[in-house]
C-alpha cells in the first residue's frame, strides 16, 4: 500500500509528520515523500527533510496526501506539481489533505464540487476552487478525506488508518502512540481561543493571506 | 533561545517533530537538531531528517530535549552521546524528554532522584536510573519536564512553551496549530484501550523491550 505525501518548501512539517507517523504503522503501508528533486526540503521549523522519491519515479499511490504550510503560495502556479497531483489523484483510492493543503488540491482541480476541511483561517479560500468549506476536524466526501489545521492531521490520520485497515488496527496504532490528548489550554479553536486572541492571530497572518491572495490572482488563468 | 533536540537513528519522528513544531513558534526560539554528523538520519517512518548541527558545534542549549524511539537501544552504550547530554544538561534551563527518550536522559545520569514521564509500556524502566516513574502525560520536577508516549510531546510542547514565553504565547500557538483534538477512538491509554488490546500490543513489542533490556545489561558497568 503506497501512501504518498507531497513534500514542498516551507511545508508546515507537522501537517505531514503527524499523519505519516500514524499511516506508516498501517500493516503493509509504505510512506513516500514526493517532490521534484531529492534535495533536502526546508520546512517551516528550519530543519530539512529528504524526499524519498520524485514525481517521475513515484509509484501509483493508494493514498495521495497534500499537507499545508505558507509555502503553498508557490504551488498555485506550479504546473509540474499540479500535473503530478492530477495524475495521481485520478487513480488514488483516497485523495486527501491536511490544513491548507486542501487549497493545493483545489488548485489542481481535485475538489470541484467536493466538501472539504481546511485550517480555520484559510477555510473561506476553498470556494475559489468550487469546493464546499466545512468547519470540521475531519471531512469526508466520496474518496476525498481532509483534515483541519495542522494537529487535525493526527485525528485525520487515525480516521484514514481505520478506513484502510479497520478500527482494530487504528486503535492499536492509537495505543502505541499514546494518543490520549490533554491540551494544557483550551485555545485550539477560534471558539475556545476567544475573539481577542483570534483578532491578534488574524493580524499576525494577514500578510501571509495577502500573499496567497496575490498568488491566486496571478494564476487565475491557468 | 536555543532549543535542541537529539536526532538519532530510528527515532520515533513524531516524538521530535510534534514539540519542535510548537517550540519553533515561541518568540525568539531557534530549533536545533543535533547528532554526531550532518548525514541524513533515518527515522522510524522510513524517511530521513537532516541534523542542523553536530555535538561539537551545538550552542549551549536553553532547552535540551531527547525524543524516544526503538533506536534508544543503541544509545545506552554510546559514550559520545551520553557525554553530550551530560554536558548540555548541566547548563540547560530545562532538561526534557518525550516518550522513552527519558530512558536516555536516565542513562546519562540526568534523572537520578527525579520524577519522570515515559511511554506507558517503557515506564517501569525508569527505576533502573534512579528515576521515579509517573504515569502522567506531562511531568515536572524542578527543571526536568517530560512527556509521555509520542503524541504526549504535543501537550508537553505547549506546557513548555507556556514556561518559556507565558500562557498567552502558548495559547496563540495552540490556536495557530488548531490543537483542539478529537480522536476518533478512545484507545490512547491502556485504560481506554482495554486489557485485550494492551495484551496484543505487549506481545507485539516484546522483542523490542527484550533488546533494550539486553542493551541495558551490557552497559550496566558504564
Amino acid at each position: 500500500m503506497n501512501i504518498g505525501f507531497l513534500l514542498f518548501p516551507r511545508v508546515t512539517q507537522l501537517d505531514l509528520t503527524g499523519p505519516a507517523q500514524i499511516l506508516s504503522r498501517v500493516p503493509g503501508a509504505q510512506v513516500h515523500l514526493v517532490w521534484k528533486t531529492r534535495d533536502p526540503v526546508p520546512t517551516d521549523v528550519g530543519f530539512t527533510i529528504n524526499p524519498t522519491t520524485v514525481f517521475a519515479d513515484c509509484p501509483p499511490l493508494d493514498v495521495l496526501c497534500v499537507p499545508g504550510g505558507f509555502g503553498i503560495e508557490d504551488l498555485f502556479g506550479d504546473a509540474d506539481t499540479l500535473a503530478f497531483l492530477r495524475r495521481q489523484g485520478e487513480s488514488a483510492r483516497y485523495v486527501t489533505s491536511v490544513c491548507n493543503g486542501s487549497l493545493v488540491l483545489g488548485a489542481a482541480g481535485l475538489l470541484d464540487g467536493y466538501r472539504s476541511a481546511c485550517h480555520w483561517i484559510w477555510l473561506p479560500f476553498l470556494t475559489r476552487f468550487g469546493a464546499v468549506p466545512v468547519a470540521q476536524r475531519i471531512v469526508r466526501d466520496r474518496n476525498r478525506i481532509s483534515g483541519g489545521g495542522v494537529t487535525a492531521g493526527i485525528d485525520f490520520g487515525l480516521a484514514l488508518a481505520a478506513e484502510l485497515a479497520g478500527d482494530d488496527a487504528a486503535r492499536m496504532i492509537q495505543l502505541a502512540l499514546e494518543y490520549d490528548p490533554q491540551p494544557p489550554f483550551d485555545a485550539g479553536s477560534p471558539q475556545g481561543a476567544g475573539a481577542e486572541l483570534v483578532a491578534r492571530y488574524r493580524e499576525m497572518v494577514a500578510p501571509r493571506l495577502a500573499r496567497v491572495e496575490a498568488a491566486l490572482a496571478q494564476t487565475a488563468g491557468l
